[in-house]
């Protein structure tokens, strides 16, 4: 707990209704997707990076960690708040500093929701392509901290791919800018994409210059469904072998079929052993010999039908599915442990496979959704957190998939970042040496380990 | 100089012609692409990372530095051997290892030259992005050391945009993996990025894995003739502003058109003030509606002349000033000075006219060749290295370019890097609190400051 005056140094510096100390009040900022709750005792709502830098050296000067906080929607518990933290809460450095179409940049505050964003640019004819599936609650800077992805990253890139540069609140208080405004060719080490994705162990982002494009002139959306998983991950390999890049290739087998048929009647049939939905963009005069090569591969795959989308209403119809599966599954058991592994594109049907055998052998309910052009699955592992048993084998499914993903020379965490959930497979992936490179870089930006500490490594 | 037991058992590592210690021997490897001249004591060639690890080993316990080197072709001095070093010549690991087209990479050894990477993969209909001038004579490990660019990279991006993966020999001696094999989405602190770019400075890279992608399906070649270099700079602003994103547009000055015609009359008028080179890429189907709207940009901003190449013929014509322009300069003066500043797009008019101000203020002849796209301009300041006076007007007139840059809210190094020629602007550039996080940066990995030591940055 903060003394009195500690509290009020807080206040002094932000406001009176800036700082919340009461149980009640922090209790909303003391969880996030994953199912464990923090144990902070303030959360603090800068409204500038001067305020941010007042706060940080407040917090260094009383030894106290500082675990910064967008929407909370992150699934990998990295901003969990840890033991006698503060949360500093970007929720309020929320402006929109500049659209410059000229130069394709925008300069926003991290706590802009990305949705908003994209409704802006929208007007403008712009966007910004990074697109997780939280993109309607999720802030620019909780996607800076995770390297978000999305549906439009096998063709785009992730969250990295896409900033020019970023104003950075140290943990010795200085305020630096890494990176270019609106040019990514920056010389020296890249400090850009050393911060993205650390979730907030290496500093706090203050402001973010987001490379921004035109709206594509076109797109067509397609559906394939088919009987079998298997031919439908070949179908993705197949389609990518033609030399397409979709913008999109979403996968969800049966039981997400299933389950969104039951929450939303999608119109998918229910026999089908898995659907992708296919979406490509670019100019209009290319589009159609491109859905025809799809369409070719889909029936070469055995599709039992494959539909392309004639209006405005029949694309939301297709995606329909897709935007309520997370959802859905809670007809099925309460919970879903999300999982995040990603694999070569070329070992997509051994990692489903595999996948498969887990549902067997462990007896586990899963449904899988993928980004599948990427080879990042999301098998959600259904199970009820008030029966032990269940959350034991979900944690033990977990495990296996995770060591599936690596033995297929994958990741265990495509774009869900690390946190605390997946701390313990770093060992695993990277490897003893290269763990000490990522400690000694935490060491050089934050040696007392005080922002975001014991997330993602530990030192 | 080495004591004979050094260099004895540097041979019992390398083999004996795999060790140049005469002096005679080492000249070749004490250049690159500046005017200036090492002092190492040795050039090494190891053949195998285990090589290398090994070397690395014996320097380190010996306090010996290394300087890695691909081609020497590096314009920044980068690749110049401090006093007492050992160069490490990576020009034997050369192996293409593995071509994985159905996951887009290709894995290759430091020592490949670009451009034989490229006639391996045209086979395939597959290509490497990024296409330095140097594509010719330059290597992979070069080409990441500086994370070069080329006129392809306003569509595509730089080296650090096509890198999944490397495998790195780090100052300890430790070989570690970083990034993905065949995926960027990688987890935690990206140390991927962080390395290349960094000349050198914190590993040496024995293996990358390369991100290919298929040969787009068709290609249009432009030229476009400008009375004046403003005409031909709002050309290309109107070009992005309308939406369309060429692989390349390469502009060049009233100078360079001359000394090109001199050169290997290319066909181009002398009298031009200013010429671009556009080229758009895609599917077939859509190029000629790009086409169009280029022209009509062309038009509307007073082009003289607007050129449309019709056969593969054609577009080698467009292309020869070009590919002559670096050398062509020879005719006016014996040595140029390569600048590589790079502003935003927006302000290409401005930095034109800057350039335009320094000919005059100083009396100096400057031709301009421009990646315009990227705002990255190559202004070669012509002078003859025998002429005291010539040398420092040159020395004065690149400074108030780097001034220039940076007043534009741009970078004194677009794509040459560092190295030691532009060292000393970094505290300008950056500001004294990021330098002090590249230098605890290079500090985390290189404690001894034994990887090529003295370049981008003084500890």
């Amino acid at each position: 707990m903060l003394s009195q005056s500690q509290v009020n140094k807080l206040k002094s510096i932000l406001g009176d209704k800036d700082v919340i100390t009461s149980k009640i009040g922090m209790y909303a900022y003391g969880y996030d997707g994953t199912m464990l709750e923090g144990a902070h005792v303030a959360v603090v709502f800068p409204e500038s990076t001067q305020e941010v830098v007042e706060v940080v050296n407040f917090c260094r000067e009383q030894g106290i960690a500082l675990v910064p906080r967008g929407a909370g929607t992150n699934v990998s518990g990295g901003t969990l708040p840890s033991e006698g933290s503060i949360v500093i809460n970007f929720a309020r450095m929320n402006k929109v500093l500049e659209i410059d179409l000229e130069n394709y940049v925008a300069i926003v505050e991290p706590g802009v929701v990305n949705w908003d964003i994209q409704e802006i640019l929208a007007k403008y004819g712009y966007y910004y392509p990074p697109d997780p599936a939280s993109w309607k609650a999720s802030t620019i800077g909780g996607n800076l901290g995770e390297s978000s992805g999305g549906p439009k990253c096998f063709k785009y890139g992730v969250t990295r791919d896409f900033i020019y540069g970023l104003e950075v609140v140290l943990p010795n208080g200085k305020v630096i800018w890494v990176g270019g405004r609106d040019f990514s060719s920056e010389p020296m080490y890249d400090l850009t994409r050393i911060i993205v994705g650390s979730e907030g162990t290496l500093g706090f982002i203050t402001k973010a210059a987001l490379r921004i494009q035109p709206v594509p002139q076109a797109k067509r959306t397609m559906l394939g469904i088919f009987n079998t998983p298997e031919d439908c991950s070949q179908a993705v390999a197949d389609i990518v072998a033609a030399g397409i890049i979709p913008t999109t290739l979403e996968m969800m087998d049966n039981l997400i079929i299933n389950t969104t048929e039951d929450y939303a009647h999608a119109g998918n049939p229910r026999d089908a052993g898995a659907l992708i939905i296919i979406e490509v963009d670019g100019y209009a005069a290319d589009l159609d010999a491109q859905v025809e090569t799809i369409r070719k591969v889909c029936e070469k795959d055995n599709a039992k039908e494959f539909r392309i989308a004639k209006s405005a209403a029949e694309v939301d119809q297709i995606w329909l599915a897709r935007r309520v599966a997370f959802g859905s599954v809670a007809r099925v058991k309460p919970n879903y442990g999300i999982n995040d592994i990603t694999v070569p594109r070329s070992e997509f049907p051994k990692a489903i496979a595999g996948i498969e055998k887990v549902k067997k052998d462990f007896g586990a309910t899963i449904g899988i959704v993928a980004h599948a052009g990427d080879g990042n699955l999301h098998p959600l592992i259904l199970y009820d957190q008030r029966n032990k048993e269940e959350v034991d084998l979900l944690h033990k499914a977990e495990m296996v998939l995770c060591e599936l993903a690596l033995s297929l020379g994958g990741t265990v965490s495509g774009e869900h970042g690390i946190g605390i959930l997946k701390k313990a497979l770093m060992p695993k992936e990277f490897g003893e040496q290269t763990l000490n490179v990522f400690k000694k870089i935490k060491r050089a930006f934050d040696p007392q380990n005080k922002f975001n500490p014991g997330k993602i490594i530990d030192l």
